[in-house]
């Protein structure tokens, strides 16, 4: 690679940890970054198409998200939920004035017969946006959620039950039928860079990976493939993956992600506190590297984005590193 | 009529004069009220279908109304429409965001395939509103404007336009097609009194009246009918009906109402300024009423109201006045 052409650099992401991921990434001046965006948990709302992961990306790639929650725009009011609730409808889904704009506007092309893919793309350039967000699919997937109270759809479970059920299981619908969107295996074929963010890996990136498709093109894929631990000292920063790895019987730890994320990674970024869990992480195949991986501020962001990026510059390194 | 029992007042109604009438008849304890509301400046913005008189009649009578404008709601905010218009979205028309609340709302339960008109009177239930808001029909009536540009939607003409373009011909899409709704046959049938609000004869009151069923239905009602004319000396208080009479080469004035409501209201309620149009007026088979029709605030609203349900009880009074 030239001194002057930028490093290609595609991140598989989900929600809040993806999106900081993509902040970091994005905010270096020799990465082209393309981010494939989780819709497996986009859900239907009075109406109206909200695909929270994708638009939490953007958000954030744009510097209009609630940085207190992570998720949703800044400078929010509930004006239209207001009405709504008033007239009948269930409101758990916290939908602010500002993002009603989007959802209107989704909703109103996907009506149209537009490719979500496309509107997706349309939406972050409207938001000045200098990254591609990318869909794995434009076909409907949705996440279920098996708990002993019967089958919920992904943001039943998150946000109306605040995931306090237990997870027996997990489902797809439609994953079988879902084609892969050519943009999405493009920016996999194309990539120096291959990254799989800090997002759950049950929910957000095993969806993406089960689009048929998609894990081919990247095992095929010639870029260095890295993977970003969600997990710090057995714990992730925001989010149930933890709780649902374990009651599912997977080790919820780095090493339970290097199991999952095996043959499809080389490498695996973990924390500094999981440093112990490095011959485990070998024993899987993958190489670790050791990083401070919590994303609190934008200086923690680009360093770990720049450490990450670099990989891809000397992979030889990792090694070195571990 | 026995004491005890109310007066069945049926309402024609428009927008913003016709939400006053309806509010003054509305706060009359001896009345009970139905508005027949005009549908046919709906239409359809960023998907969502909007309904501004039916929505003016609601937010009046429900008391959430913007005073200074007449129309949209109090306290309202833009946030949406703002995120529409950075989609590029053309966004003239201002809905506000508790606004689009109902919007949304009613194009759920639309696209499901419930009747518009059992959608209004909900809305007015949850809004806590007694008198009944009914539409004159389920289906699709449009009011189309040819101006020297060409066919505008009404909105693009009253709102877009600022109705700036001369009017040089008015069409109702779909009027022929469309069937009267149960619900707004039997208030005209079962009426003591119908009234035709001061409301835009020609883009308000005459595709109710062009409903099929609708003006026969008014003829054919027992009731008492009276229209309240827009008129003052010449001019309307507030939209485009004077100009837009005037260059159709229609009478501007209240006999050029009466013109219009011959045949179907009996008796109308003029200002005191246009006594002089009392025998043209008489010419046309109606009878004149003298009265202050300016409303410009509750005391005015609940006088003239209380004048017109009166009509009810002694009509006979109406040619000793005149």
């Amino acid at each position: 690679m030239s001194g002057a052409s930028k490093h290609k650099v595609t991140l598989l992401a989900g929600g809040v940890g993806g999106a900081k991921m993509a902040e970091g990434l994005a905010a270096l001046p020799d990465v082209e970054l393309s981010v494939i965006g989780n819709v497996a948990d986009d859900d239907e709302f009075h109406g109206l198409w909200v695909s929270p992961d994708i638009d939490t990306l953007t958000y954030s790639l744009a510097d209009v998200i609630d940085r207190n929650q992570g998720w949703g725009v800044a400078d929010e009011s509930h004006r239209a939920l207001d009405t709504l609730t008033r007239l009948g409808n269930d409101t758990w889904m916290s939908l602010g004035d500002r993002d009603f704009g989007l959802h209107i506007h989704r909703t109103m092309r996907r009506l149209r017969g537009e490719r979500p893919s496309v509107i997706a793309r349309d939406v972050a350039r409207a938001f000045g946006i200098a990254a591609e967000i990318l869909l794995p699919t434009d076909d409907r997937v949705q996440t279920r959620v098996r708990t002993d109270a019967g089958w919920l759809s992904f943001q039943e479970y998150f946000v109306r039950e605040r995931c306090a059920p237990e997870v027996r299981e997990l489902a797809f619908d439609g994953i079988e039928q879902a084609r892969p969107t050519p943009e999405a295996l493009a920016a996999i074929a194309g990539a120096d860079l291959i990254v799989i963010a800090p997002s759950n890996p049950l929910v957000s990136i095993a969806p993406l990976l089960a689009t048929p498709g998609i894990r081919d093109a990247v095992r095929a894929a010639p870029a260095f493939k890295v993977a970003v631990s969600p997990f710090i000292a057995g714990k992730v920063v925001k989010g149930p993956a933890d709780r649902m790895m374990a009651v599912l019987g997977l080790r919820a730890d780095a090493a339970g992600v290097a199991e999952r994320y095996a043959g499809v990674a080389q490498t695996l970024v973990i924390d500094h506190q999981d440093e112990g869990l490095c011959d485990e992480i070998r024993a899987h195949g993958m190489t670790p590297i050791c990083a401070h991986i919590l994303m609190k501020d934008k200086t923690d962001k680009a360093r770990l984005a720049r450490e990450v990026a670099d990989l891809c510059l000397a992979p030889a390194a990792a090694e070195a590193v571990a």
